[in-house]
C-alpha cells in the first residue's frame, strides 16, 4: 500500500464541512485543553529557555511565543509554544502512545498566525493533524517498546499534516512535505525526566512547520518515505509490525469519536493517574489520612514499571514521575496542584517521609482489558489492620470517566491565569469555545501571547 | 562505560596546542574542501530553497549564509551551509559510513562567525568535531544497513560537540548538549536521491548549534543519553551491535591520522569513484574512446548494488547515483564535471545511448581487503575482442591514492568560482591555507558571503 500517497490524499481533500459535528467538539475541547496547558506550561523554565533563545534570534514578527509576550517567526514560535505545551506533562494523550495534540496546536496556530487564518480552518488543520497521527499510531500499535517518542517521532508528521492543510497544498506537495518530517522524526525515551522531554514536542511542532514550508517552496522527498524500504516505518521501527489498516481507514472513520482525547486532572505522568484517582477516592469515600496508613503498594504492569521510574525526586521533573512522591502528596494534599512540582514542593520533608511507606511493584499479570487500558493495582495497609483494595484500567479524564464541562473550564482557568491576567483568561475562554465563529486567529493570539 | 560522559570529558579538555600538527594539517585540507564544495552547492535548488527559507525568518545578521549574500542567525545559517556543503554530492567521506565534515563545518562557522572567533579556535572545535564523529561511526561499525543517513543521526554529534567547543562548555554542559543532539539524531536512506538527503546534513549542522546553545542556557538532557537503556545506541541501532573501545581511545588516538578523509575529485556519489577512475585511466592509458567499445561490465558488491539504483537518471540528482550515465560521461568527455548533472545534461542523447552499452552486476564474491574498501571491477569488451580489465579497492582522493596539492586547489577553484567572482576566490583561498593564522573568521566569512 501507498502509505504516504494515502496520507496526502486525505490530508489534500479534508474539508471542514465534512467532519462529523462530534470531531469539531472535540477538536475545540483539545485546543482549550492544549492552549490552557501551554500557558501554564510558558512559566517553566525549559519553555523559557526556548522562547528566550527565539528572541535572541530576532526573527520577523509573525507569531506569538504563547504566555512570553512577544512575537517571531512560526518557525521559532512553533519550538517555543510546543515545548511549553509539554512542559508540564499536563496536555492530553489518547488511547496508545502519547500525546497527539500537543506538537499540532503549536504548529498550527504559530504558522495560522502568521498566515490570519479563520477558527474553522484552525480547526480543520488540528482535525487533519490529529487522524494522521492516530492512524500512523494504530498502525504501528506494538511498538511502545521501540523507545521513541511518540509526540515527537509520530507528531511529526501531524503537525506536517495540519500546517500543509493550513498552506493549501496539493496531494503531490503533501507527500513531499510527509517525506521531509520523515527525516526528522526522532525523539527517544531516555530523555524522559529532563527538560528535552518537552522539547521533543517543540521540534515535533516546529518540524511540523518546516517540512510543510519546504514542501510549498518545491522540496522534494521520496513520494513513499513512510512505507519503502529504508524509510520510516523500518528504519525507526525495524521489529515492529505494521498494520496498514488503520490508514486505509483514513478519511472514513474518526479517531477523534472512536478515540477520543484523555484529559489529564493532574500535571503529572498520565501513567500515575489511576493511582492517583484511587487515593483521593479513599481519602473522599473513606476519609482516609496519611496517620492512618502503614504502608500502601501500587502494582502496574511493564509499561508503566519502565517509565515511572524515580523513586525520591530530585528535581520538580522527576516529581512528575515518582509514584511514592505522587501518592504522599494525593493523600496529604487532597489534590495535586501546578504547585507540587517546584524544587521547592518535591523537597519538602513531611512529603518525602511519608512516601517512604508508598512501593510501587512490578506486577506482569496485571492485563489490559482493550487496547488504551493501563492496569493497576492500589492496596493500602491501615495500622488498623483494614486493607483498601482498588484496580483500575483507566484514569479520570478519558471517555470511559470523564471530567465535567465545569472541571475542564475550571483546569484552562487555573493554568492559563499562570500567564495572563483574569480578564484575560476569561476572553480567551470565550473565544476558545466560539472557535468556529473567530474570522481571525490573531484576534485570539493577541491575548494569548501575554505581556512579561 | 559512560559513553556520553567521556565524549563529553573530551571535548571539554581538547585544546588546539595538543593537537598532532598532521591533524591541524588535514583539517585544514577538510575546511578547504568543506567550504569549496558549499560555495559550489549554493547553486543547487535544495540550497537555494533553503537559503530562501533562512532570508525569509529575517533573523538577527550574525551569520553568513555562504555564497548567497546574506546573513541570519547562526541557527539559520548551519541550515543553509550544512545542505550547500552536501548539495552536490561533493564533499569528502572518511573510512566508514558518510561525510563526517559536511555537517561540522557550517555549524562552526556560523556560530564562530557569530561568536567572532579566530582561525585556531575554529580548528579545534572542527578536529573536535571530526573525532567524535569518527569515534561514534567506528562504535557503530556493522550499521550500514540499519537505514540511517550518518552525516545526520551521528553528524549530530560532531557538529554539537564543535558547537559546544566554541561556546567553551565545560564537561557537564557537554553531556547535556550530546543528550539532547541525542533527541534530534534522524535522517533516512530513502530520502537518497531527492533533495531532502542535503537537507539531512543541514538539520545535523542546525541541530548542533542548537543543542549547544540550549545546553549553554542551562538546558539539560539524560547524561547517558547515548548508551542508556532507550537510548541513542538502542534505539537507533537495536540490532547492531556497540563496540565502546574506539570511544575509549577519544584524546589517545586521532582519526584524523589514522583514517584521514577521503577527498571526492567527482561531483557524484562516491561508491561510483572507482569505477570513474577506472574509465578515465583506461582512457589516458590506452586511448580508449566510446566507438571502440561494445560493452562495459561494472562489477560491484551489495552495498553499492543497493545504494547506486538509477538505471536511466530522471534528474540531475540521479545522474549522480547512475553507473551507465557516469561511466559514458567519463569515457566520452574525459572527466565527470560540475555540469553534468543539469537537467539538460542527464539528458544528452549521445551520452544516453553510450549508456545502454554500461552493465551494472551486482557480485558476492568481491570482497573487502579492509573495513574502508569499495570493490569493483571494470571489464570493457572492445569491438576489436580486445579486454580492458581493472579491479580497484579504493577510489582517487583518499589516504591510498591522494589528489595532488595542485588537485585540490583546483578543485577549490572550480567550486568556489561557481558562487564568487576570480579575484574572491583567489582571497578565500589565501585566507583558508593561512587559516590558523586568522584572528578573526568573519575576515573569510565576509568573502565567502558572496554578493547576489
Amino acid at each position: 500500500m501507498d502509505v504516504t500517497a494515502k496520507i496526502a490524499e486525505f490530508v489534500a481533500a479534508a474539508k471542514y464541512e465534512q467532519l462529523p459535528p462530534k470531531a469539531i467538539g472535540t477538536a475545540k475541547v483539545a485546543l482549550r485543553d492544549c492552549l490552557g496547558v501551554a500557558l501554564a506550561g510558558s512559566r517553566e523554565e525549559d519553555a523559557r529557555i526556548c522562547a528566550a533563545l527565539a528572541r535572541q534570534e530576532q526573527a520577523g514578527e509573525e507569531a506569538s511565543a504563547i504566555g512570553q509576550g512577544f512575537k517571531t517567526s512560526a518557525l521559532n514560535a512553533a519550538l517555543a509554544n510546543g515545548t511549553a505545551a509539554h512542559a508540564m506533562d499536563f496536555d492530553h494523550s489518547f488511547t496508545l502512545m502519547g500525546q497527539p495534540t500537543a506538537p499540532i496546536i503549536p504548529a498550527a496556530i504559530s504558522l495560522g498566525e502568521a498566515l490570519g487564518v479563520g477558527g474553522r480552518k484552525m480547526i480543520e488543520a488540528y482535525a487533519v493533524g490529529y487522524e494522521v497521527t492516530a492512524k500512523l499510531v494504530h498502525s504501528l500499535r506494538d511498538s511502545a517498546h521501540d523507545g521513541w517518542h511518540a509526540p515527537s517521532s509520530v507528531g511529526v508528521f501531524g503537525a506536517t499534516a495540519a500546517c500543509a492543510k493550513l498552506l493549501g497544498l496539493q496531494a503531490s506537495a503533501v507527500e513531499m512535505a510527509l517525506g521531509i518530517a520523515a527525516s526528522m522524526a526522532g525523539g527517544i525515551v531516555a530523555n524522559f525526566g529532563t527538560m528535552t522531554k518537552p522539547l521533543h514536542v517543540g521540534l515535533g511542532a516546529r518540524n511540523g512547520v518546516l517540512a510543510a514550508k519546504l514542501a510549498a517552496a518545491g522540496y522534494t522527498a521520496n513520494g513513499k518515505a513512510i512505507e519503502s524500504g529504508f524509510g520510516f516505518y523500518k528504519v525507526l521501527h525495524p521489529n515492529t509490525p505494521v498494520d496498514e489498516k488503520p490508514i486505509e481507514e483514513l478519511g472514513r472513520s474518526y479517531a477523534l469519536l472512536s478515540d477520543g482525547i484523555r484529559i489529564k486532572p493532574y500535571p503529572c505522568g498520565g501513567l500515575t493517574h489511576q493511582v492517583i484517582d484511587s487515593v483521593l477516592e479513599f481519602r473522599s469515600k473513606h476519609g482516609l489520612t496519611a496517620e492512618q496508613v502503614e504502608r500502601i503498594d501500587v502494582d502496574v504492569a511493564k509499561h508503566t514499571f519502565e517509565r515511572i521510574v524515580f523513586k525520591v525526586p530530585q528535581t520538580g521533573i522527576q516529581g512528575k514521575f515518582c509514584m511514592p512522591y505522587l501518592v504522599a502528596r494525593a493523600l496529604i494534599d487532597g489534590k495535586i496542584s501546578l504547585h507540587a512540582f517546584t524544587e521547592t514542593a518535591v523537597r519538602e520533608p513531611s512529603i518525602l517521609k511519608f512516601a517512604e511507606r508508598v512501593q510501587m511493584n512490578l506486577d506482569n499479570n496485571l492485563k489490559k482489558t482493550d487496547p488504551g487500558g493501563r492496569p493497576c493495582r492500589v492496596t493500602v495497609r491501615m495500622k488498623s489492620g483494614q486493607i483498601l483494595l482498588r484496580e483500575a484500567q483507566h484514569a479520570k479524564g478519558g471517555p470511559e470517566f470523564p471530567m465535567s464541562e465545569d472541571e475542564l473550564r475550571g483546569k484552562f482557568t487555573e493554568c492559563a491565569r499562570e500567564a495572563l491576567g483574569e480578564s484575560a483568561t476569561k476572553e480567551a475562554l470565550t473565544m476558545i469555545e466560539g472557535f468556529e465563529e473567530l474570522a481571525d486567529v490573531r484576534a485570539l493570539t493577541n491575548i494569548i501571547r501575554g505581556s512579561i
